[in-house]
């Protein structure tokens, strides 16, 4: 079976990649044996529009994307082997359905037939987080790890889990949740309901929350500056662009940022004992600001044998991970290798 | 290569199980296809006599326990096809090196050459807690599960964790050090310099010592009279004695056990999405009086989808997962299959 599989590999060149956002879709024609995405498109998701004319543009892009990297490289649509597809869950894989997609809006939508049907090649679906991870471990910050956990932080925190080459997906496609792990078990309310997790300390709109709260207190910054005193418009880039300028009390929350999130990539490395760990997200932009404190917050935390040896490191592939992860799920179902 | 290996299996008929602990050792011999081990021979660690003298001992127990099933089953010492070892870690796998055993005394001790040697077997050796949860994903509470999180609480907390029905060992043999996750990341002292870790309330000694502090703080409780007012004598058995005399107070310290585990519980479901939790320990003859308020606990913190597709239960082999699972590590090892 194995070998057939491989055989029917034979005959392709491509899979196309389709990273379906909440603000962007990211298209691209990743190389079946790996590398960088070829005929890369943009576009915005507008997912008011419904999914189905979502679909309509994706497709087209598509169809665009192919016809630029076929003229290009000679190749031929019977040439891509299918679709990989990443989108926020929750989703049932084996179907293919969203189930709901807060950050889309749509509720039961078949995204994998239509998008299969629409540009009639056969097509694979994954949660986004756990695409964006499996592509950090094919071609990433995470690659040749054997126990690899990966790290988003957005609007939420997103987790992705690989074992030995295969995403860990659970016994209902929930796993890796990491965001909403209880890290304080009386401590910040998160949206999820729940008291103390993750998310509600380290998400970008969180760490913006935490940063007002204390100049709300009090707290003298620049931060105040950099949003003309309007304290609703402070996002976690304003920090970042806080801790740039050398303001005080931006360092504080970023350095606290870090001691929360270490907590929580202690607890990872305590169970899991990865290899690797991959932090993604517009956060990592601060680098050392933010991964010398993580580390050294894990150092404390986390069993020695366990964090050394692990590598705890920005992501490589922030604008295509997704691209490429979606890609990497379809060949490794498909296939049975990657 | 897997016929070959299923080939040689067809040979034997038992696999030696060895389960090491700080307090005892547990002797038996399971049959290859699974079952109730049997010549189980129970014995006196005695750590404090070296591990050459207990691998001496427990190489008689052995002898003797072989002695009796096959005068039973008329049956020989060439169907048997070797040792699982299940020991306190930290422990190298693949050189069968004890590295440190706290509750043993032994450092660097080459348990699996000795034993092997001494019983003229192959043997396997991994983690006594890895062990107890492969034993209850093979023959117990947790059969079937495709992942199955383990929880063994005693002095310590200890974990496993199996996927598709093999342990996850991590980047260093550490994995599934579930009883070192932070869930009050300010909060109690653990013994292994950490704060907040779920051992530091929920293992048998800080059950007992949370019950202390209440009765030194002024709260009135049955438990007192249960230990002739010898407060240096409360451990988590006082407290379970307590709760089934329908002391209030016990009953509380109870309660505050399941919350607290509830929030790990929620972690592990949150992040790796089991179709089974199987705990073990004293503490767990409690029955209702702990499951139920932990179940409550973990419906409050995990997603739904996921609580849903997970049972929540305790163990099925208290005194053999341990024997069973060694000898379960040392089949997939040796004939790939279980």
């Amino acid at each position: 079976m194995r070998g057939e599989k491989a055989d029917m590999a034979g005959e392709f060149r491509w899979i196309l990649g389709l990273d379906i956002g909440g603000t962007n879709v990211v298209v691209g024609l990743v190389p079946l044996e790996g590398g960088e995405p070829l005929g890369v498109r943009k576009l915005l998701t507008k997912a008011e529009e419904g999914g189905e004319e979502v679909v309509r543009r994706v497709a087209v892009a598509a169809n665009d994307a192919m016809e630029e990297v076929f003229s290009l490289h000679s190749g031929s649509r019977d040439q891509v082997a299918g679709i990989g597809i990443g989108a926020p869950g929750p989703l049932n894989r084996k179907t293919g359905v969203l189930l709901e997609a807060p950050n889309l809006g749509w509720t039961d939508f078949p995204l994998r037939e239509l998008v299969s049907h629409a540009l009639e090649l056969p097509a694979e679906v994954d949660n986004d987080a756990n695409c964006a991870t499996y592509g950090e471990w094919w071609m990433g910050a995470g690659k040749g790890s054997k126990t690899l956990v990966g790290l988003t932080l957005g609007t939420g925190i997103g987790g992705g889990l690989v074992i030995n080459g295969r995403l860990h997906h659970g016994a209902s496609d929930a796993a890796a949740e990491f965001g909403h792990m209880t890290i304080d078990s009386t401590g910040r309310k998160c949206k999820c309901g729940n008291y103390g997790c993750l998310e509600a300390y380290a998400s970008g709109p969180n760490i913006a929350a935490r940063a007002v709260e204390g100049i709300e207190a009090g707290v003298e910054s620049g931060i105040v500056d950099l949003v003309d005193g309007d304290m609703e418009k402070v996002t976690a880039a304003t920090v970042y662009e806080g801790v740039v300028r050398g303001d005080a009390y931006a360092h504080e929350v970023m350095k606290e940022t870090a001691k929360f999130l270490g907590v929580g990539v202690a607890n990872l490395i305590n169970g899991l004992n990865p290899d690797a760990v991959v932090i993604a997200g517009g956060v990592t932009r601060a680098g050392d600001h933010l991964f010398v404190p993580l580390r050294k917050e894990v150092r404390r935390r986390a069993f020695r044998s366990a964090v050394e040896a692990c590598r705890i490191v920005p992501a490589a592939l922030p604008e295509t991970a997704g691209v490429i992860g979606a890609a990497g799920i379809f060949k490794k179902a498909t296939f049975g290798t990657i």
